[in-house]
């Protein structure tokens, strides 16, 4: 009987959370370099064309229905939208909204998606706090690293394990941003990391589903009521990271310290994160590239493609494997349905991943000719792919890192594009370029007033 | 590289998301026997008198303090308390309340205190919702046969793995409840358990803080807003709960799945819950009835005592074994204590816990004396105690099983006195006996209003 031991239970570990908790406390503002301070901002605007997107998806409107059940206060704003709820509650909303197009940030180290949690309570606490833009990006930074931290320390067995590291991680990156706005001290820094911990949110089961995007948002929410709740007073485990029934422990077999502890507030996990060119998960990400570089170098048409043999890491087939999806929710997760669009649209945007698209005959009928070859050998940040043609060539391709992957990043003007693409339906063109602008000089402004304007559709 | 599975994942589980859903859609109203409805009053009685209790406790008002913060509509009663908040945070709120003296019910197969997120929800829901007595109590009874059910089919793994069962599993009776409670079919319910199946609170780590009744609050929250957004299209996976990586089997090794299946809507989990005679953990009442059996048999007082060997299961050293508690909390944690204010006062209500007593110098004097042996032979429910006196005599006691266990249940009338001791410095003597009776009386309101009229003070 194993009632008495956690299982692999390290009573030894550092006191990561009183560390983390001083960190946030006590680091600088702006404590880092220019391109840390720069990729901040870069976060932040393409978290922001995230939120806004799919501001009127039937996910944020179903999600905001509930809200308002509890007829919330108008604290706070929604990205997108002209309603504006309680801070909690913005956090989750907004939250949501930045996920569902899983076209947000990716930290490939762990492919936790980091803004979503963190921006969206910093910027819900931050609105109602008057706070300056300064202290979100700082806010930003700091949440960031604390959650990418732990998800370092605990990559990959957590994950695989079936949890959804994005929002079990999350809860604490934005209890560390909200307990900055805040002010905390270190020690209701710790209570608020530590009141959080008990909150992980997410399963990888619901990918797919409405409650993949509610998986940062719910984070978003909780860590900013631990923040509440700590400020004033609210008590937690002083260890409740590290301890042996403590978090890391629990959700995961496998507890790397060090990621934590080495160069805390030297190196910085938000200057390593990415963004995404296509609107599905990382994974498919290399497989689309080669397909659009295919199309483009050899001029193909649908009815130039035989086959396309595809061979990938496990992973894709593992989280992309869905052969025939319905709609265009489960055509995310299709590398069939995503290397089709690839093929004959030379793009994966949001519009691709619609249920017209989806079931258009032309993709239908690509989608048929793609192959899967799983093979481990092949890292999974690349793809190799042969196309057969119907005249019998055999067209060739390896990525080894696809766009917008830290070593082929996109150029701010990439994202500026990606950011009016989404954004424009519903705040028109030119006011999404200057919404993007603003963004991108966030630190600037005393307060965020004016940016949090240009993100809403005109009145 | 086990990148690709989750441990010891099962993938022919039974649909148990979607079974539970049918059942919480369809059971008929008041179907059960006798016997249940009687126990499903008692459980909500005591869970009220629990709540009221501490309503004033630093624990509620640094929580409450953190709601405020979101300027929340009055749309649900905090009992014992003058404020109103909004249905979320009310559930939140109470729920801590009910669990902050470690008063309230055990289900003792899984140690889970089902009533806090399952009431917590369903009252504030109901009271908003206009609901009858009628319906609250159809709620409880069948949101609590989800929580514990599923409790049943992860424990004892889930548990020695570290998480608090009673939040990890208590946001699924809540979302249950208020599903039931909003009327939602049975399609809704499951996408209402599988959004809640993303939200599992609660570490065991946390014990000893204000965390640990966080954990049954946050899970009455989590559950109620899952309910609020299933009801208005939010979806979810169908097979949150039993795919290979849904909840139980990312959050534990061992899943029974015929604790869920066999005899659902037979046998009834509410109808062998308990009530606790002490106000500490479950797993000391065997001790402490023991020192007061003991005590009262023999005349005892704080001289005559030499020696106390307490042999017992080695999980009362585990969750229990603090030597030298520093605070009316922390002393909740320690046998040494509790076994010393049981042999001085012959109780252990929640005075016995308070800084005051745990720094007595009789009481500290006493507690150097007692001696806990772990002995894996002796059943949790039991202990095994040898008191050695001051002039030599051995005095024997063995306890099967505790006052306020299945086996000997606490009585009605223990019930309405424990209540009423709690609630009363709050209701006063006579509102604080109208209140338990119209508690037990539940079923047969049209409303809810003059319950929770009495559960509060008087204006």
């Amino acid at each position: 009987m194993a009632r008495n031991t956690t299982v692999n239970a390290d009573p030894n570990a550092p006191a990561v959370t009183e560390m983390l908790a001083r960190f946030v406390a006590t680091h600088p503002s702006r404590g880092w370099s220019e391109g840390v301070e720069r990729e901040a901002h870069r976060t932040f605007a393409n978290w922001a064309g995230c939120a806004v997107g799919p501001a009127r998806h039937e996910t944020v409107d179903a999600a905001l229905a509930g809200v308002m059940e509890l007829q919330p206060a108008p604290q706070a704003s929604l990205l997108g939208r002209p309603e504006k709820v309680d801070i909690a509650n913005a956090a989750l909303v907004n939250g949501i909204s930045s996920h569902t197009f899983d076209f947000d940030d990716t930290h490939l180290r762990t492919i936790i998606h980091p803004a979503g949690p963190v921006a969206s309570a910093a910027l819900a606490l931050g609105e109602h706090l008057g706070a300056s833009g300064r202290d979100v990006i700082d806010a930003l930074v700091l949440g960031i690293e604390v959650s990418c931290r732990v998800g370092n320390a605990v990559y990959p067995h957590h994950y695989d394990r079936g949890w959804h590291i994005t929002g079990s991680t999350g809860m604490l990156g934005s209890a560390a941003a909200c307990a900055r706005l805040l002010g905390l001290d270190a020690q209701r820094t710790q209570m608020a990391l530590g009141i959080a911990a008990s909150q992980p949110v997410g399963l990888r089961e619901q990918f797919g589903t409405m409650t993949k995007p509610l998986h940062p948002g719910a984070a978003a929410k909780a860590g900013l009521m631990s923040a509440l709740m700590a400020r004033h007073g609210f008590t937690a485990s002083k260890r409740a990271l590290e301890a042996p029934r403590g978090l890391m422990q629990v959700f995961s077999d496998k507890t790397d310290w060090s990621e934590i502890t080495e160069k805390l507030g030297e190196t910085w996990e938000i200057a390593i994160n990415t963004y995404k060119p296509f609107a599905c998960g990382i994974v498919i990400h290399p497989s689309i590239d080669a397909c659009v570089q295919l199309r483009n170098q050899h001029g193909l048409k649908p009815a130039d493609v035989a086959k396309v043999v595809v061979r990938a890491h496990p992973l894709v087939q593992e989280l992309t494997g869905k052969k025939t999806p319905k709609d265009g929710l489960e055509s995310k997760f299709s590398v069939y349905h995503s290397c089709a669009v690839a093929l004959l649209h030379g793009r994966a945007g949001e519009h691709e991943y619609t249920d017209g698209v989806v079931n258009d005959p032309t993709v239908l009928a690509l989608r048929s000719r793609v192959e899967l070859v799983v093979d481990p050998s092949i890292h999974e940040a690349s793809v190799d792919i042969t196309l057969t043609t119907t005249d019998g060539r055999e067209l060739k391709i390896f990525v080894e890192h696809a766009i917008g992957s830290v070593e082929r990043p996109m150029s701010d003007a990439q994202l500026k594009d990606k950011f009016v693409d989404q954004s424009e339906p519903l705040l028109g063109r030119e006011q999404a370029g200057r919404a993007f602008d603003s963004c991108m000089a966030l630190a600037t402004q005393a307060t965020l007033a004016e940016t949090i304007r240009l993100l809403r559709p005109a009145a």
